[in-house]
Order: C-alpha cells, then structure tokens, then sequence
C-alpha cells in the first residue's frame, strides 16, 4: 500500500535548535516505571519506538539530585557515572534507527517525599504538593528554598545537562509541570515569595527562565533546549495585557527555548482516561502557545488518527505530534502511517493501565501491546515473532482477549489455529463490557485483533461453537488452550478481607446476569468489592435504565483502584450525575429482599437500607468445567495425541484485560519455542565503584 | 555497672538443630526495605545488630522465586548467582561478631500481585489475600495451584535452601505467616482444595510439612530448618482432641522444624503500635507452644525491659527472646543489658515509623535510632560518633526532639553545647503529645535523651530561655542551631489539593490551642487533612472531655496514613467508642459559628452540619521569626563570630516526630565533620551477566 500525500506533512524533518528531528512523530517524555536499575529493559523498550519511525524519543522524570526523590516511585536519575552509562545504553539505541533522544531532567521539588534520601523536599514556600492526595499521601512537609538552594537547583541541571551531553541525548529538557519545582514556582498558591522570585508575573517566571538559561549555557550549543510545561491552571487566570497568564508566560520565555512540550497540570486531565475524554482533549488549552513563539511546538492528546495528526499541524495548533500512551500501545504508528497501513495501527484504547503501571511503581504495561517492557527480557517484539520449530495444530476455545492474542500470535508463528467460541461473535468480556457508558473505546482490542487475523489463512474461527471434550478429541490437535473466561461469583466480603460465603437469595445479581440481560428490579444496592471499574460502570448503567441505585464499598472511594489509572474523580462525578447514593466503608453482610445489611469495616457498627435486589461485584473464579473434564479424561486426551492442555487469561487467573491479553500472548510465545523462564533478570550498570556525590559544604 | 545475675538466663546459648545461637537475643526476620539492590547498606544495617549483641540476626521476607514478586513492596530474592553474593554480604558481616545468620526463605502466594514478573500468583485455591484491601488493591487475582504447581515451589525452597546455605547462612526459614502461601494453606478460608493438601487439617498441614522436610533435606545438616507460623486465627478454632487447630497444627510438626518462630495474623496485631497495645501482647496467642514441641521456640512483643524478657523465659513461653522493633532502636539493646547499663537503653515507643517505611517501599527509619539504615551510606553508628576536629561552640534554641537529638550527637561529639528553651521543661511538642490518649511511650524520645544529656557535662541546658536575637549575639557562639518547631494553621484544604486560604473565625483552634490549654466549646468539627495521628487523637482527647465531636476528612479513612503504621482500623474502633461522627471525602468550605459548609472533595455537592467550634488539623509552618531575625542582623552576627546559623527538625521542614530526631542528628554529624553529601550510593553485586533463571518447561 502506498501513503496518501496529505499524510507526507507528517515526515517532514523539524528544526529544534542546533539538533533536527527526522520527522514530526514525538514520544514525549513518559514514565516507564524502570528507572535506572533495569537499563536494558528501559534501552530495549525505547529503541522500539526509534525502530517503528518516532522521530524523537525521550526518557521519562530523570532526577538532578537526591533531593528530588520519588521513591517508591519509579524515576530515573542522573546523578553520577554509572548513570550516565545507564542511559548511554538508550541513547545509543536510539540513534541506530536514526532518531533523537530527549531527556527530561527534572526536579521533583515539594511534590516528592525523599523517602530514601531523607532530605527535606524543596519548595518556593513550604507549601506541600497534594500531599494528603488519596495514594500519594506523606508526612514530610517541604521546606522553604532559600537563594542558596535556589543556586544549588541550577547548578544540578546544568550538571545534569552537562552528563545528559555526555550520555549521548540531543534535546535537554527543563521541566516546569504537573506541580513539579518549576511548576510550583509560576503558581502564586505554591510560590509566596516576597523576593525576585515571587509576586509579579516576570518573578515568578525568573527561575524557570533561569534553569532554561543555565541549561543553553550548559550544552545549548550542542544539544537543543525544551522547556515542558503545563498550562491548564495559568490559563484559566486573566492577563494584564494577554488573555492569560499562560499567555504572557511564553511570552516572556518565547526565545528561551528550542522546543515547547505543553500540556495539562494533573493526571486526571493530561493523562485523562478514553471513559470520559477523548481523543485532542488539551487543544483548547495550549491552541495558542504557536502564535507567541517561532520555536517549535509539541502537545499530547492521545492521537492515534492520522487525521488529526495533520488537521494539528494545519491549523497551527502543533508542530510535532506528541505521543505517550500511542507510542506504547503502537510502537510501530509512524512506519504504519508511512506505509499506508492504518488498518494495522494498534490504537490506544486510553485505559490507562500503562499509567496505573507508575502508580503501583513497576515497569509499564499495555492492554493493547503486551510486548511492551518485555522486549528485553523476554525478546518479544511487537511486530515480529519467532516462526514456530514445528508448526502444530493448536486449538483454542474461547475468542475473549486472551484467546483473541493467543490465536493472532500462534497464527503469526505459522502454527494451524482453530479459534472456537460458544457466542455469537467475539471478544469474550469485552463483547458486554464495551457497551457499558464510557468503554466502546475498548472494542479496539477486539477489532484489532480480528481485522488481523481476518487476514490469515492458516487460523479459521468459529462461532457458536459450544466445544466439549467429545469434540476436543474428535479434533485431536497436537495443543488445546482453554480461554473460557471467568465467572462473577455472590460471594461476600468478610471481616477478614477475604470472600467467604454466596450471598442466597432470587434477586442476588452479578455482572454476567447484566450481562445476559437479566436486570434488577426495584432499587438496587451494588455491593463492589472489586474496586476497579466494574462497580462504577454498572452502577451508571443501571441508573441509566432508570434503576434507583445505591453503590456500597469497603474501599474509602467509589471504584478506588481507579485512582491508578487517573479515573477516580471523574467516577464520583459520574455516579453524583445519576443521583447514586455513595457510602464507602461498608460491607454488605445480609440481604432478605427488602432490606441489605451493613457492616462497618472497621467498627462493625451496622445499619440497614431498604432495596428490592443486589447486584455485587466482588469476587471473579475462573470457568474450569472444561479443563476439569478433560483432565478427567487425560488417557483418552493423550491417545487422540493431544500434547498439552493450557489456560490462559480469566480462565487461569481473573485479571485486567491488560492480564488476559499478556497472559494469551505469553503462551503462544512459548507454545514450542522458547521458555521465557520467566524473564531475563536485568542488573544495573556498576562500572563505578559506589561514590559520594560532590554537594557544597553548607559551611 | 555490673549485670544483676538474674539475667544471666538471657546469655545462655541456646541449640537449633546444628547450630548454636551464642544467646537468647534473636532478632527475627523484619522488613528492612533495602532489598538485593542495597547491599551494602542492608549488610551493615544487620552487622551493627550483631555488633550490639544480638546472638541471631535474621533477613526479611526473601523470594524463592519470581512468581513471588512484591513490587512494589521491597523484598528481599534467592535466585541466582548475584544473590548469594548479596546476602553473603550479610552473613560474613553477621558472622564477625560471632553472631548467627538466618535467612527467610518465602513464597507470597496469592498476597503478592507479581506486579513485575507478571505471571499469575499462586494459590490453593484461586481466593485472593486482601486484594481489596486498602492500600494493597490490586487487580490480578491467583491462579488455583496444580501438583505441579505445588512441587515446583518446594523445589524452589530448596534450591533457595542450598543457594543459602552457599550464601553462608546458619539458619533457614520455612514460612507459613502472615497471608502468605504456606499459611493460606493452613486455613479453609483460602484453601478449597479436595486433594490430599485440603480439608482435614492433616491435609491442610501437608504442605508447610514438605516444605519442611525438603529443606531439611537440602541443608539440615548443616543449617538449623525454622519454621515461621502465624496462629492467632488458628488458635480461634476449636481442634478435635487438643483445644485449638493451633496445638494440632504445632503438634503435627512437633519434630519438623529445629526452631518453631511463632507470631500472629495480621499487621495489626503482629507489629501494632503502642497507641492500642502494649509489650507482650503475643503472649496469650502463642504460650502453648513450648508444651506440645522439645525444639526451642522465639516469638515477639515489643520486648524492652529485660525483667519481662527473663519471665518469658522462667514462665516457659519463650527460649529466644525474639526483636524485630526493639533491635532497630536499639541494636545495643543485648550489651546494654549484659553490661548493666538498662539506662541507656533507646527502647522502641512502638510508633511503627520503621513499619510505615516498607509500606512506603523505601528502606526503614526509626524515630529513636536516626542511624538505623545509615551505617554504610552516611557512616553513622548507633552508639558511636566521630569526636569533632575543632571543637566549638553551639547555641542550639528549641529543646524538642530536634535539638535534644543534635544537643546529645554535638555533646558526644566533644562540642561545648547550650540548649535554650523558652518552655518549662524539655521535650517540644512532645510535651504536649505524649498526654494524648495513647502516647505517653512516645514520651521515651525525650526521656532517653534527657537522661545521656544530664550525664554530659559539655552540655548546659536552660529552661524558660525565650532567647533572642541580642542574646545571641551576647553569647557569641560558633554555630547558632535554631530547632523553633513549627505551628499549625487555620489554612483550608481547597479543590485543588493544596492549603489556600485561613479559616477566619474566633471559635477556628489548632492543635497549639488545645496544647497551650484552649479548648473548643460546644459541638466541635475536627477537620484532619494532615491524616496522620494528630486529627484522630484530638477527636478522641475532645470527646474524652465531654465534647460532642464530628470528625471530617477528604480522605478515604479518619487517620489516612495510619494504616502505614498498622493503626488505621483501631483509629476508627477508638472514634466509634466515643461516639464521633466519621465523615470522609469532604472538605470544610466555610464556617460562620454555627454552621460549618462540607464540599464533597470530588463532586462538589455541599452540605451544612451545626457546630459550635471548628478545630483544623491542616498544614504545618515552621516557626521562623528568629531565623529571619538573625538573618536581618546578619553583620552583627558575622561580627559575634558566629560562624553559622542551621534550622532544623519541624522549624525547617515540619514532618513526623522521626524526621526532626534525624534532622538534629544530621545537623550534628555534619557541623564541622564530614559532609555526608548526601550519602554514598549503594549499587547491587552484578559479578554474573544477566541469566535465564532454569525453570521446567511446561511441555
């Protein structure tokens, strides 16, 4: 296929200073929640992104000093030599396929703890960064910088920027968002300053000016100098002679910088969920950013769309598509693009599993792309996959995610696949779960997968095929691989924080009775214990239907893993939308059809409310009546020459569909080829014995 | 001093199958948080233990294998070449004080989510341990173990076992405690099995007896086998010929283990806080066990007094006394008591700070003992400090546990010292706090200081000393150390997270009202977005006085961050006692002295509750009026000679009562001594490449 020319903007080189970047696609810095201790992990996932056509790739948060310490947080560091070295390994990565690499160096000020190095956290004014947010919560309060500190923090970056040179990066950052040390300085509720740095406009801007300075003298003619920042709280403040703050802010540091990376102030809008935003969400903030400056522009919006790729540049509302979460769902999106084959684009479903990744402080992970992070230590590559030794006819039962990855997967390794599903068209979960308000963004896993697979003529699938262990040994492949999904169970939460015990009564639910259409009736408690979305979607689902819904949860927020992925407020938005009743901190303990039970989780205290029906979402056990069956019958099984029966995905182990879809894609890679066993482990780079970093006597 | 003979009982050695521990002091596995990549540091973190003459010093949790995987969580791995490096660290250093080593081998099971190895986690039986569990949620649930599951985990105890006993290891662990998988086994609530490792208890023992037997067969000849087992739960159920599954369980594996380590359930029982428990609480748990086994048998209790230590003994419930908090106060604890000098003893206060740092994921720190976790990287000991080079002397201002921790760390450094505090006696805002319903043991931080301070005669300490700026100009020292605290303030909590804005009322307290005598009249709105202790206490000390209390949050929980020190539940058990109003995820927006405006944190939606007083328990200042004072002056003070003017403890950056012990402490070491800049950092052994770890290939 060849492209089309109005997509030939998009590969034009862009200046940014004294570097050029080879195209317009930009993997903005992201988190990768590897950090320095795994660098080959971290070198490997980044090369893939250079290898897939992205013109610029970046690190994530890189430390300048000690005292910007996020831990237990994942972030990098550049502190000493072994760092260096330690980010060399990406660098260099990077340049083979052409591209550039950015880093972001980057002080954390009163927005981290310091919980390992035990320095006080620096701040403008003593002013803690949501440090009572729910998950982010500490006991050390930041202290006020003085000019000494103020100098100390300039002389890292530069330090900083001097090794960045040294480790091989083309564009050095200066990082003045999402409540970080510069951020905090431009925003009077963090900055009470009464010296040059504080009260006027011009004043607070003076230190982040200032760190944009030190950084040019540093390595500015060597290395291009980008200036990150977020402008959603600046924009919304009036002017003295712009519209804005945030206008008159890059006014004054216009020539300041080769590049502008702009973009929101919070995850909850920068890194805002597909459930409640959609795809462009920070144009109406940073629009104006190119009509204050002629340096380059860069800006984020989740753009999978090659559309609107260049409908942005057009209009001159960007000049590098910024990308976080499509580059990892889709390393491969601009060669995609350049080739013409959009049908292959593995869109980002913005889930946001990726970002809960940093939150729960790991290496990241991806619905859509279960290679990502594994390229390393399990050599997985998101477009290539070893052919198999000896091809074999395998037949998987179940079309959800983890089938769904399991088929394309063994297809691609050149095995003769079989898909079965008992429904009447596939994608398991996702089937129901995408029809939910907010998740028809989600069906992209499904599609994806079925488009290609479509395509191939060695796996042929079925539907409305209910496989039992008769038709398993008639078929007689060489590999059977279970997917069959899981069941929501009644089962209760109990004082010990674990299920114990069904829930017995007619009008007890669960999400598979929504499922399959049988809805409560009357008022309804959702008892959620599960605490990721499920609770929540359903809960708005039924109240759509008209349902009076109350929603209960032992958790102390409504759907309260959702504060991983960046979707918690905007859940208790939803369900306050639909006038649901929140009470957290609950178990239900008893239910008689007109009356639900319950039972303080900590206290015990009790108390009862009025409902006609139940629907819980707790507790999630695999379908093994299949697996069960066979086993039962292994004799039969081996003389049909059945070599081995897996399971995969819910049906193993109930997860996330991020869980379902790495787990189908694990046992097709390992399906006769290689043992992954589990991983290989990665060690840091020690090739300096353990110093003591130089810091200016206080003295 | 000589040691009273009655405890010569404690200097006993004691025998574990084939080794002998020197004495009766064992300090049992606890989380240190330094893991494999902090060897160094957690090597000399164990040493100085052994030094301090405890006769056992084991590690923490240790993996036998990647589908044990804690991340975020630290944890210690056994598994491969680079770990039996790191330990042996450990042991060589345990070993020079003629201590043993033990090392506790653990699989987690279905409590650890293998956020990074991402494979399924094990289980009996598919049911999750505390997966919804605040601050542990997680969204992968176990896989239910096959027989092959169940052999490979024995195999990994011991190749983990031999890998051990290479790493020089004396004693080797088999855990069955705390959730994890060999306890999981034990109960019905986790295991449903029908094989032989399910139903009867026989069955349900089966497991934790092989993992027994097969590390003794690996290196019981050369290494003691202990077996770790919690049994509170246990104890609660009836047994068929003994009084509860807890003596059938012991008494089935009288003989399979050279030492039975013996604990409780949960965190907060096992390790809680001395606001709700005091020492030897373990006692009516686990005293039967020495009655059904011959082997010698350790268990905890926050054990400090050695006339308690000794009853264990002569009463027949314990042979080794065991200490996981106590030796982290104090690692001298043991010589202290050989040598008879109990006075000097640091005695843990039970504040669980060193708790709150694993949960937190970042190496452990100790209120009484600022050197805990420094020994390597900042070079400090516990009982000892490097006399100064030039000697000088220091005026320190504010005698709270700040400056009576820099007063004491200067004194022994040989500095003439003056403490000034403008109070009646010494002790800062403990003073106060350790009035409050359930904290006088934190009383211990000044009174263990006070007692070496009054012993020191280059140390002058003055009470009722409001100093100033003339004064100290007049006395003229080398080195002003201002330790002034911070004060709380009426500031509000706003949407977007950050404090803005003091409530302006006549009837708006702080905790410094209720400390300098002011209380609140009538109904009284606590509210607490500092989420530590201070909030839930007052609320109880208030409603003690009669005082009808509401107690409002935006957190999820009253106390958020106490469940980091194992608190949280008994915070709300306390709150419920006295009757008070819990209301979370709100924040107060107004108060006119009769009313007090509640805005839900994320949905806006306010409501109105009466009350007659409001007291905020917010943001922290620290007090700098004669910083800024002296600064002001700054040429009369370059003329006194004075050197330098330092702040710190909560008059730099206000944080829990540990941060300022470790800020006095740090000011001390670094006044005219090494800059610790900030410390030196630890880098993990990588003598061997990365490997594939062999595992069975699943075909």
């Amino acid at each position: 296929m060849k492209r089309d020319p109005r997509y030939d903007v998009l590969f034009e080189p862009v200046k940014i200073g004294p570097v050029t970047a080879p195209n317009r696609f930009y993997q903005v810095p992201h988190a990768s929640g590897m950090t320095n201790a795994l660098p080959r992990v971290r070198a490997a996932f980044r090369e893939t992104k250079a290898e897939g056509g992205w013109g610029v790739i970046c690190t994530g948060a890189c430390s300048t000093d000690p005292s910007s310490d996020d831990s237990p947080l994942p972030f990098a560091t550049m502190w000493d030599t072994n760092d260096i070295r330690a980010h060399a390994m990406m660098t260099e990565a990077v340049h083979r396929h052409g591209s550039l690499a950015g880093v972001e160096l980057w002080h954390g000020g009163a927005s981290v703890m310091n919980r390992t190095s035990r320095i006080p956290p620096l701040s403008p004014s003593g002013i803690p960064w949501m440090a009572t947010h729910v998950g982010f919560m500490g006991n050390a309060r930041p202290k006020t910088m003085d000019k000494s500190d103020i100098r100390d923090v300039l002389r890292w970056q530069a330090e900083g920027a001097r090794k960045s040179r040294t480790a091989g990066f083309d564009i050095v950052y200066v990082y003045a968002g999402m409540g970080y040390l510069g951020y905090e300085f431009l925003l009077p509720e963090y900055n009470h300053r009464t010296d040059e740095y504080g009260g006027t406009l011009e004043n607070r801007v003076r230190f982040v000016r200032e760190l944009l300075d030190v950084t040019r003298d540093a390595v500015g003619k060597d290395c291009g100098v980008a200036l990150r920042i977020s402008l959603e709280e600046l924009r919304g403040r009036p002017g003295t002679h712009q519209p804005s703050e945030a206008h008159e802010v890059i006014e004054l540091l216009a020539d300041y910088a080769d590049l502008f990376d702009v973009k929101m102030d919070s995850s909850p809008t920068d890194c805002s969920a597909s459930r409640f935003t959609g795809e462009g969400s920070h144009e109406p903030v940073i629009d104006f950013v190119k009509s204050l400056t002629k340096k380059p522009v860069v800006g984020v919006g989740r753009f999978t769309s090659p559309d609107t790729m260049v409908s942005q540049i057009r209009r001159g509302v960007l000049d590098l598509i910024g990308g976080a979460r499509p580059s990892i769902a889709d390393p491969f999106l601009p060669v995609k693009i350049k080739e013409g084959r959009h049908d292959e684009i593995r869109e980002c479903i913005g889930c946001n599993i990726c970002i809960s990744s940093w939150h729960d402080g790991v290496p990241v992970r991806c619905t859509q792309n279960p290679t990502a992070g594994e390229e390393w230590r399990r050599g997985w590559h998101p477009e290539r996959v070893d052919a198999a030794k000896k091809p074999g006819k395998v037949l998987i039962v179940g079309g959800g995610p983890a089938g769904l990855e399991c088929a394309l997967t063994l297809g691609r390794r050149g095995h003769e696949v079989t898909l079965a599903d008992k429904g009447t068209s596939f994608g398991g979960r996702l089937t129901f779960e995408t029809r939910l308000p907010g998740l028809s963004t989600w069906n992209r896993v499904a599609e994806y997968r079925l488009g290609r697979l479509n395509e191939m003529t060695n796996v042929s699938m079925y539907l409305e095929s209910d496989i039992g262990v008769d038709e398993i040994i008639d078929l007689a492949p060489d590999h059977v691989v279970l997917a069959t999904g899981a069941r929501w169970t009644r089962m209760l939460y109990s004082s010990m924080e674990i299920p114990v015990g069904e829930l017995d009564h007619p009008r007890v639910y669960t999400p598979d009775d929504i499922a399959a259409g049988r809805l409560p009736e009357g008022p309804t408690l959702v008892f959620d214990f599960d605490s990721y979305y499920m609770g929540g979607v359903l809960t708005e689902y039924l109240a759509q239907q008209g349902n009076e819904v109350t929603y209960v949860t032992p958790a102390g927020q409504a759907s309260a893993w959702t504060i991983m992925t960046n979707e918690l407020p905007l859940v208790h938005r939803a369900l306050a939308r639909r006038n649901v009743r929140v009470t957290t901190l609950h178990m239900l303990t008893a239910f008689d059809g007109a009356m639900a039970t319950l039972t303080h989780l900590f206290t015990g205290e009790t108390f009862r409310i009025k409902c006609r029906s139940v629907l819980v979402v707790g507790l999630r056990m695999p379908r093994k009546e299949l697996f069960e069956a066979l086993t039962a019958r292994s004799e039969d099984v081996s003389a049909a020459g059945i070599k081995s029966i897996r399971r995969i995905g819910d049906g193993l182990a109930p997860g996330a569909i991020a869980h379902a879809v790495h787990s189908g894609h694990t046992c097709a890679q390992e399906l006769g080829g290689k043992q992954y066993a589990p991983y290989r482990r990665d060690t840091p780079i020690v090739d300096a014995e353990p110093e003591f970093k130089s810091r200016a006597a206080a003295e």
